[in-house]
C-alpha cells in the first residue's frame, strides 16, 4: 500500500525557505517536496546540491505551474508573502504563508480576500509558536481555567545581537520591529485572550529607541521597543522586542490570570546542560528563532499537511493574521510618532478617548 | 568598653512599623529602640508586651521630644510621612522615612527643603531594594560595565492576591498602585540609568484594569497597571504592578544593556527546597514584600545607623525620592485619564512631542 | 529521482516495540518499515490497525525472512534479546538491538561474537541516551577538555512509581533493575570516562531495599538501589536506580572533573511553561523513559539507518554492552549478596582487594 | 529596663572562629561577647582590632576562667573540641562546640559522658545545617507526611577547590574528609530519618581518589569520596564530598520517600541575580561553607542563647554528635582499606552479614 502524500513547493530558499524546504524533504512523513522556487541563483545551486528529486525553478510562477503540485509554502521576502500567495490561491494550491502576510493590514486582507473566494483551499498564516508544545501546554492550560480570566499579557521577541549589520538591511522591507518580531507575541495575545471578538484594541502606544544600530532610523526603525496594547473588557498586553540580546534569542511569555499565571521560558534554555566552572554555573541559549522553535516548525507542517489531506479546518483563522497585522503597524507608527493612537468599538481609528 | 548606640525612635505600629520596631531592638547592634508611637491603642498594647525596656507613646510628638532620642524611623501612614519627617528633622532628629516620601512631587519636595536646612542632619527615603544583596551585586556588575550601556529596564511589584479587600480601603490613601508600588521599580531605574542629570523623563504612559477587585475605581484606583518611561537619551522603562498574584510576591526586574542583560529574581523562590510530588516540582514563593525583603530592610537599619553614628552620607540622594514620585504620580495620571503626558528638558510638563 | 530507503523490520511490539516501529514508519526519512512480528495476538492487531502497508508476522522467523528486509530493530522482551539479534546477523540483516543485548555479559558475548563473523553488518546496542543532544553537548564539553579530567561520575534512572504493579511481574524477567534501569548510566560513565581501557572494574558494591513493592524480593529484585563501581586509574561511578518517583522520570548525571562540572537535567522539567498557582510555581516532568528521550530514539534510529545505508562504523561499540551487562550483573548481584566485588586487572572476579 | 544577656566566649579564632566571635558580637542580642582564646598571636591582634571591649587571652584556661563567663563556643582545632568542651563543661559553662566533637566516636563519647554529669548546663554540636531555613523547611515538610516515608538520602558537602593546598596540610588534623565534611550529610540523614532507635546502621563502604591533590594520601585522606550507610529497616544514604568544585562550595541534599522527594540546593546559586552574556546565562555559587550558611551560623547562636537564658533543651541531642563520628570514621575507614564494614543490632561491629 503507497500512502498519498502531499506534493509541496516551497517559495525563497533564504534562511528560513532552506529550512522549510529539508523539513518538507525529511520530516513530514505524508509530503513530499516536488519543487523549489528562488530569483538568487546561489540559493538554487543550495538547493541542487542539496535537494535530491527535487525540481529547481527561478520564477515563482514556475513552481506555482509545477503540474503535480498541490500546496505552497510561501518563504520568501515579505514583500512578496501576499501576491504569492493570492498567485497559489488563484492557481487552486493550498497555501502556507511565512508571517506576517503583509506589513499592512490592507494587503493583508488582500489574502484573506483571494481565500474567501476559494473555500476550498487551506490557507494560514504561519505562527509558528502556536505550534510550541510549550505554548500549547499553557494553552490547554488556560483553557482548562487552571489560571482563571487571562487579564494582562507579557510577551516579548528578542533575537541575538547580529553584528553584520544584516538587521539594518533587513529593516528596509521587514515593516519594523514590531511587525516583523512582535508580530508573533501580538498573535499569541489574540490566541490566549481568545479570539471571539472581545480582543478588540482600544488603544496602542510604543517606544524605541536605537541602542546599538543608529542606521536603524533611516527606515524608521528601532532597535528596542516596548508597546502597550489595551483590549475591550479590561485585559492588557505589554510587548518588549530587541535586537541585541548578548546570550541568544530570548522569547518569553507570561498570562496572568485572575486565579494564576503561566509562564514560559522566563529562563531560556538550549538544552538540560549545565556547565560548572569558575565564575559559576552557565547555561546556553538557543542562538536564533529557528534553533528555539524548530520542533514547532516541523509540526506546523505536519499539522498543515494533515489539514490539506484530511480536508480539516486549519488551525489558525486567516483573520487573526490581519488582526495582528493592524496592531504591530499602529504599535510601530506609534513608536515613530510618539502618539497614542485610538480605536473605536468598529476597530476604527479615532480621536477621542474611548470612554472607560 | 561600652560602644556607643543610636537612641532611634519608631513612629507608627502598623504591619511594616512593627517590622521595623523589631527590627531595631533585635538586629541593629550599633541602635537601641528608646521610643515607639502610634495612635492605635492595640498597637501601643503590641508594643508593651513586645518590646521590653521601650517608652510608648500615643501621639507622635511625645515621640519626637523624648529626651535621649536621636533619629526616627517614621513607618506610619504615607499621608503623615512627610509632616512627621519634618518635625523630626526641625526637631535635630535623624530621619529614615518610609517610601513615598508622599503621594505628590510637591509634598514630597517639602522634606528635601527641610533637610536642606538642617545638613547636619542624616534624611533617607527608605528604597529598601537599594540595601538587597541580589538588587547590589546586580547594580555592581552593571556598574563594572558588565553589559555595556543599561538601555532597557523592566521591573515589577507585584502583592499576592489579599481577598480581604485590604488594598481597596487603603488605595483611598496609598496615591494609587504606581505610587505606592512601582515607586519602587521607578527608583531602581534611575539608580540603574544613573542620578547625574540623564535620567530625565521625556514622556510616560500606562493603562491599567481592575481584574479582581473593582471597588478600587471608586479611589482612581486599578489592581494590574503597566507603564512605560521614555527617558531621555534613548533609555526605556517598563512597569509592571499588580495585586493578584496568585503564589506570593513576585518582584522581578530586567536591566537590558548593550552588551548583556542582567535579571533578579526571574524565577521567585522562597528558598532552596523544590517538592517533587505529583504533578510535578514545585517550590514555595515569599508570601509578603516583608518575606522577600526582610535582610534587605535589616541591611537599610544597619547601614542608616552607622552613617548617623559615623557622620557619613546617606546611600540614597533625597531628590532621588521626589523624581520617582513625580514620574509614580504621573503614571498614575496617565492610567486615569488615558493621556500620554509629555515633560521638557527642564522636567515640566509640554504639550507638545520633545523632538527625538 | 528516488532515494534509495533501508528496508527496516522491528521485532517485539510491547511499549518499546511500538513506538519504535511507529518512529521507522513516520520519522525516519532514509528508512521504509517493511514488516513486524509479535507472538501477541493482540499487538498485532494494532499492526494492522496502525501500520499500513507492513507486513505483520507472528513468528521472528518470518520477519527475519522477508524478501527485502535488511535491517532489524530488536525490540521483544530482554530474555530474546540475543538470540533474535544473533538470528538476524546469521540471516544478513543488520540490527539495532534495544538494551541489555542480556541479562548476563556471557550472553550478551554471544551477540559481539556472531558479530565478529559478519563484519560487514551493523550491529548496535540501543543506549539510546548517547542520542540525547544534552548528553551529546555535555559529552562534546568534556572531550573539549572543559572541565579537565572526568574523574566522579554520578547518574541516575529513576521511574515514575507504576502502581499497577507492572515492575513486579517485570522482574522476573528484567534482570534486576540495575540491568534495567542503570545500564544507561552505565554505558554513559564509560563514554564519559573513555572506552579506551581505562575503564577496567577494580570494585562494584550495592545496596537495595523495596521501599514500596516487597514483592520484588522473590525476584531478588529491589525498588530502590545504590551502587558505587570503582574503575582503575582513580575514577568513580555512584549510581541510583528508582522506581517510585511520584513527579515523572528522572534521569540526571552529574560528571566531575578536575575543572569544573558538567551536570545534564540535575531540575527535570516537561517543557518551558511554570505554572504560578497557589502554593507555589510548579512545572511538570516527562512521565516516562520514552517521554524523555523520544527525540533521542528518533536520532538513533535515523543514525543508524545512515551508518547502514552509507556504510560507517556505528557510533557506539558492541564491546561496551557487554562490559555495561557485566557491571550492572555485579551491581545486582552485590546487592543481593551483600558482598563486595573484586576485579582484576584483567576483568576477572578475585578474592584479594588489588593494591590501590 | 536591661535585658539579661548571656555572657560567651569563644575559643579558637580561625576562619571559623573569628566569624563565630563576631557573630556574637553584633547579631545575636540576647547574648554579649566577653572573652576569646587563641595561642596565635596574630589571631589575637586581630581580636583586639577586632572585638572592641572584649577580654583577649593566650590561653583557653584564662577564657574558661573569665569571671563573668556563662557559655563558650569552642571553634578551635579539631583536635582540641573534645578537652575544651569538657574543661568548659567542669567548670560549670553551657558549651556550643563546632563539629565534629571529635575525629573519633570513643573520644566524642567522653563529651556526651561529661555532659551527663552536668545535666543542668546546655552542651550541643553545632551541625549548622540544622539551622538552615531551607533544610528546616524540608524536614518540616518530611515530618508533615509530605513524602510519605524517607527512605533514600543523597547528601553530599562539596568545597570549593583551593588551590594553596590548605586541605593537605589541614587534613592531618581534620580526622578525614568524611569526618571534615560528610559528618554534616550524616548528621541530616539522622534528623530525617529519626533519631529514635532506627537510624542503626547495619553497613558502610566507601571509595575515594586523589584527583587534585595526592598529597592527601600520605594522611591517609582522598580529594573526592563516595560513600554508603545501610540503616537499618530499609533506608539508605549515599554521600559524596569532594574538594574539588570549580564554581563553588555546593551542599546538596535530596530525601526520597515513598510518596514524593524534596530537595535543597539542587541548583546552587549565591543570590537572585542572572548574567546574560555571550555563551549564555549564568549566575554565581557562594564561595564558601560560611557564605552558603551564614545565616544558619547566626540562628544556631541565637537559639543556643534562648536555651541557655531561658532553660529550654537544645534542638540536637548530644548522642546524635556521636552516632554521626561512628559512622564518618567508619567510612573513613572502609575508604582506605576497601573494606566494607559491618554492624550488628547493638551497633557493634561484626564480620558476618546480618541478615537482611
Amino acid at each position: 500500500m503507497a500512502t498519498r502524500k502531499l506534493q509541496v513547493g516551497v517559495a525563497g530558499l533564504g534562511r528560513m525557505g532552506k529550512r522549510h524546504a529539508l523539513n518538507y524533504l525529511q520530516a513530514v512523513p505524508r509530503a513530499q517536496l516536488v519543487a523549489v522556487s528562488t530569483p538568487d541563483p546561489d540559493e538554487r545551486a543550495w538547493a541542487r546540491a542539496n535537494l535530491p528529486g527535487v525540481a529547481v525553478y527561478e520564477h515563482y510562477e514556475q513552481l506555482v505551474h509545477h503540474p503535480r503540485l498541490e500546496a505552497v509554502c510561501v518563504a520568501s521576502a515579505t514583500a512578496v508573502h501576499a501576491q504569492q500567495a493570492i498567485a497559489a490561491i488563484e492557481a487552486g494550491k493550498h497555501v502556507l504563508c511565512e508571517k506576517p502576510l503583509a506589513t499592512t493590514a490592507e494587503t493583508s486582507q488582500t489574502v484573506v480576500d483571494a481565500a474567501a473566494r476559494h473555500r476550498q483551499l487551506k490557507v494560514m498564516c504561519g505562527f509558528s509558536r502556536r505550534f510550541d508544545e510549550s505554548y500549547r501546554d499553557a494553552h490547554a492550560k488556560a483553557q482548562a481555567g487552571l489560571i482563571g480570566r487571562p487579564s494582562v499579557f507579557r510577551s516579548q521577541t528578542c533575537d541575538m545581537l547580529d553584528p553584520s549589520g544584516f538587521f539594518v538591511a533587513y529593516a528596509q522591507f521587514s515593516g519594523g520591529i514590531f511587525v516583523d518580531c512582535s508580530i508573533h507575541d501580538i498573535d499569541l495575545a489574540l490566541w490566549f485572550f481568545g479570539e471571539e471578538g472581545d480582543d478588540k484594541v482600544r488603544s496602542v502606544s510604543a517606544v524605541g529607541i536605537t541602542a546599538v544600530e543608529p542606521g536603524l532610523r533611516e527606515w524608521k526603525d528601532r532597535d528596542n521597543a516596548v508597546g502597550l496594547v489595551e483590549f475591550a473588557h479590561g485585559r492588557i498586553a505589554h510587548l518588549y522586542c530587541s535586537r541585541m540580546m548578548a546570550a541568544g534569542q530570548e522569547d518569553t511569555t507570561e498570562i496572568i490570570g485572575t486565579k494564576g499565571k503561566l509562564t514560559v521560558n522566563t529562563q531560556p534554555t538550549a538544552n538540560l546542560v549545565r556547565v560548572h566552572e569558575p565564575g559559576g554555573i552557565r547555561h546556553e541559549v538557543p542562538q536564533t528563532y529557528w534553533d528555539r522553535f524548530k520542533d514547532a516548525f516541523t509540526t506546523e507542517a505536519i499539522e498543515f499537511v494533515d489539514c490539506c489531506l484530511d480536508d480539516k479546518p486549519v488551525p489558525i483563522k486567516l483573520d487573526t493574521a490581519v488582526a495582528a497585522v493592524r496592531i504591530a503597524a499602529a504599535l510601530q507608527e506609534s513608536m515613530i510618532t510618539g502618539n497614542k493612537i485610538w480605536f473605536d468599538d468598529k476597530g476604527e481609528r479615532t480621536e477621542k478617548k474611548a470612554e472607560v
